[in-house]
């Protein structure tokens, strides 16, 4: 396979097999591709649909496509199935993602299912872990060496090993354990092949192994196996027992799910926990609105700021003409450095001990941006014919609103970051709703000199 | 090791030795680190320090140092470094992260090294592909399989090859090929190791691969191991030759580069191409002045719009107060809708084709958004004094804008996808300073009507 599947093709065949009663085809269709593309199709598909294709499908596959939905999504489409059939696809699933979709279902049912699984207890000691910490991304299914096997027994010991597909697909490391069960090391496959089969795995292993607690968050760990290129992550609890391993795959879902948290941030929202077509627009709304207020409010600042100024505002109408343009210069600029600040924040570039080089950075940029912004404001209002005065004013109102501007856009994210909140809040809308009060007053301000009224 | 290291005290601890004139402690210090760590403790130290460090670290430690820091960072390091030292470094170093460094020196310097090194046909394949191709990611350092090997003869042929550690620390996959090199198979290692010795690979490989052309661009070979869970993607020429392989931590990286270009963009800019710190301010303001200026002469619009109403607003300046409001939560309101379909769209949960299902979504949620905005700003106007029809225009017109916000929000960066423009530049303050504009009209159009002035 070369590119993306046309995914689009594949769900009209599948619908016409379906609108023909030809269930076989329709299953075998999606059965054919691999796990990604079969949720992707089969989201497509209507609640009637859907469940017509779960009730045919192997309990593998069900699985694979249940893995891959959302949770939630994931949780609808199991809710006509039979009890007897649930179970049999949960038996399939990556004990995590198992424990994600248990989750989601009522609670009655949960536990009944719980009791019905064949390994309950691969699963159980997932349930007490938030969803979003270390403990809640692991999967218990793995295989622990002993320091005293010999390679040759610990490869044997792998080939007895029966593990879910998409655990051997990626099986690069094996973690080595002590009696009690406490991490010691790490081997990687490559050096298991490549070693004399009666050296101890105690003795090439390597000891330096990095590790997590259990109750650490996703994204911190996420962070950890992108800085050390790790294509696997071990959990351990509070007295070093490994618990889990974080996979690959882990990781790259939850460094797609916190920068779209970020990124629905920074545009002013709260996160949307379900992809976008899938989130009613109630839902959306809600998610929306609260921000939208709380601006809203910040802005109304504005009001206040013109009112101080009705009397100026009266005598020189002409200074209404650039309020927005102004607000807005000062609005663009403050995004243009916490959006940039937030990044480096998150990707670990700088931290709160960076701040006063930050704030030197982006003062230097302010005045530089604010400088052009002057010049090209002054010569555009002369163009514009109004008075040498009311340019004046208006260019040096830009310079100092984009200086301001670039302050106040790097200090508010370093700010939040040290009072511990998510610095992607102190975003664009946030921004610019400050700045505008604030560099409307600097504006008028800067006017009332200038024109002496 | 538990969580990310302490760097800043790791700096300190360097500096001291260093300044102490114990360029051993202090370059043993360095050695020990994990690369990732390496190379930010180095990245910290001046620019004599680091040569300092660097001709007395050995060359593969030196060569990790390298492959983490920013290519013009790695670039301006080895500036005062012999040609042999050098030499001897690049020969270390992972043939993508190699040629990445040769393109960032001057020409000259670049073809004299490359033919220094020891194995310069590793090299030379890649420089012929653009930086942010897949060609420009992949490794060339791999081991391909033939169909007609048994699974003792590739075990065999793993053990005789001795790759760099990075790339056996991660193997889990090796690639099969035919007489003429093209790529025909996958075989994970856990494979390898569980069959029986004399099986042949051509018999239990997955013919089925997931491979990209080396053309194609960097995050489209990202999202596609993002979607198949994949730790490595192999890269073919137009007749399927295999050429390289992109690995995991290639993938991270560049997950991890188009969200921070992406989110740079959001906020407004032209990404930056090196870590904010190490930018100059003048290379910063560079990247940012272009959209300011751009901005502001679409924000020069409001300008028009608000003589274009001057009789109105010189006879109800009351009116005036309520402009940074209005215009501002319409802002706000696009810059949601934005961000949530920009990010929708990278993440390919939806694309052109649902353009209407979008428009319809973001329609109904910008009602409802609008209807709460205009009740909330309809009595904070009454309350604020205003009179009753001022303050059911401001209700009216703030309903209007948040639709409008919101239709405009979705509908720019979907046309953009299908422009083929990043829908990531039709952000946030792209948006506001095209609905300041079309807002006031709104407003004061409405404003007209109801008062009748």
């Amino acid at each position: 396979m070369e590119r993306l599947l046309d995914i689009d093709e594949v769900v009209a065949h599948v619908k016409e097999y379906l609108a023909q009663g030809d269930i076989d085809h329709a299953t075998q269709t999606i059965a054919d591709l691999r796990p990604a593309d079969q949720a992707e199709v089969f989201s497509e598909l209507s609640e009637g649909q859907q469940t017509q294709v779960l009730r045919k499908l192997n309990a593998e596959d069900s699985a694979d496509i249940l893995e891959e939905l959302h949770d939630e999504e994931a949780a609808d489409v199991v809710e006509s199935l039979h009890d007897a059939d649930l179970v049999r696809i949960i038996d399939e699933m990556e004990p995590d993602e198992a424990v994600d979709l248990l989750h989601e279902l009522p609670p009655e049912r949960a536990k009944s299912i719980l009791s019905a699984l064949s390994d309950p207890n691969e699963i159980r000691p997932l349930l007490i872990h938030p969803d979003e910490s270390a403990g809640g991304v692991m999967t218990t299914e793995f295989l622990a060496l002993r320091r005293r096997m010999s390679v040759a027994e610990a490869l044997n010991a792998i080939r007895l090993w029966a593990p879910e597909p998409e655990i051997e697909e990626s099986l690069s490391h094996l973690f080595v354990v002590d009696a009690e069960g406490r991490l010691v090391g790490v081997i990687s496959l490559y050096k298991l092949i490549t070693s004399p089969p009666d050296a101890r795995i105690g003795e090439i292993m390597d000891r330096d192994v990095i590790f997590v607690r259990a109750a650490i968050d996703q994204e911190e760990s996420a962070r950890i196996m992108a800085r050390y290129d790790l294509v696997a992550l071990p959990v351990v609890d509070e007295q070093g027992i490994l618990l889990g391993i974080i996979t690959h795959d882990d990781l790259v879902d939850v460094l797609e799910e916190e920068t779209t948290e970020d990124i629905q941030r920074i545009g002013g929202s709260e996160p949307l926990d379900k992809p976008y077509l899938d989130s009613s627009t109630l839902y959306i709304a809600k998610r929306r609105v609260g921000w939208l207020l709380l601006l809203f409010v910040t802005e109304m600042f504005t009001g206040t700021v013109l009112r101080h100024f009705s009397r100026e505002l009266e005598s020189v109408v002409a200074l209404t003409y650039f309020i927005p343009l102004l607000i807005g210069t000062g609005g663009n600029a403050g995004s243009q450095t916490t959006a940039t600040i937030i990044r480096s924040l998150a990707v670990g570039e700088i931290d709160w001990h960076d701040a006063l080089r930050v704030l030197w950075h982006e003062m230097r940029t302010g005045i530089m941006l604010g400088a052009v912004m002057g010049i090209v404001g002054f010569a555009r209002a002369l163009m514009w014919g109004t008075g040498y005065d009311i340019a004046l004013a208006v260019a040096v109102a830009l310079t100092m609103v984009v200086l301001w501007a670039n302050t106040v856009g790097s200090v508010l994210p370093l700010l939040a970051e040290k009072l511990h909140i998510d610095p992607a809040i102190v975003s664009g809308p946030f921004m610019s709703t400050l700045v505008d009060a604030t560099g409307l007053f600097i504006y008028l301000q800067i006017a009332k000199a200038i024109l002496g009224v």
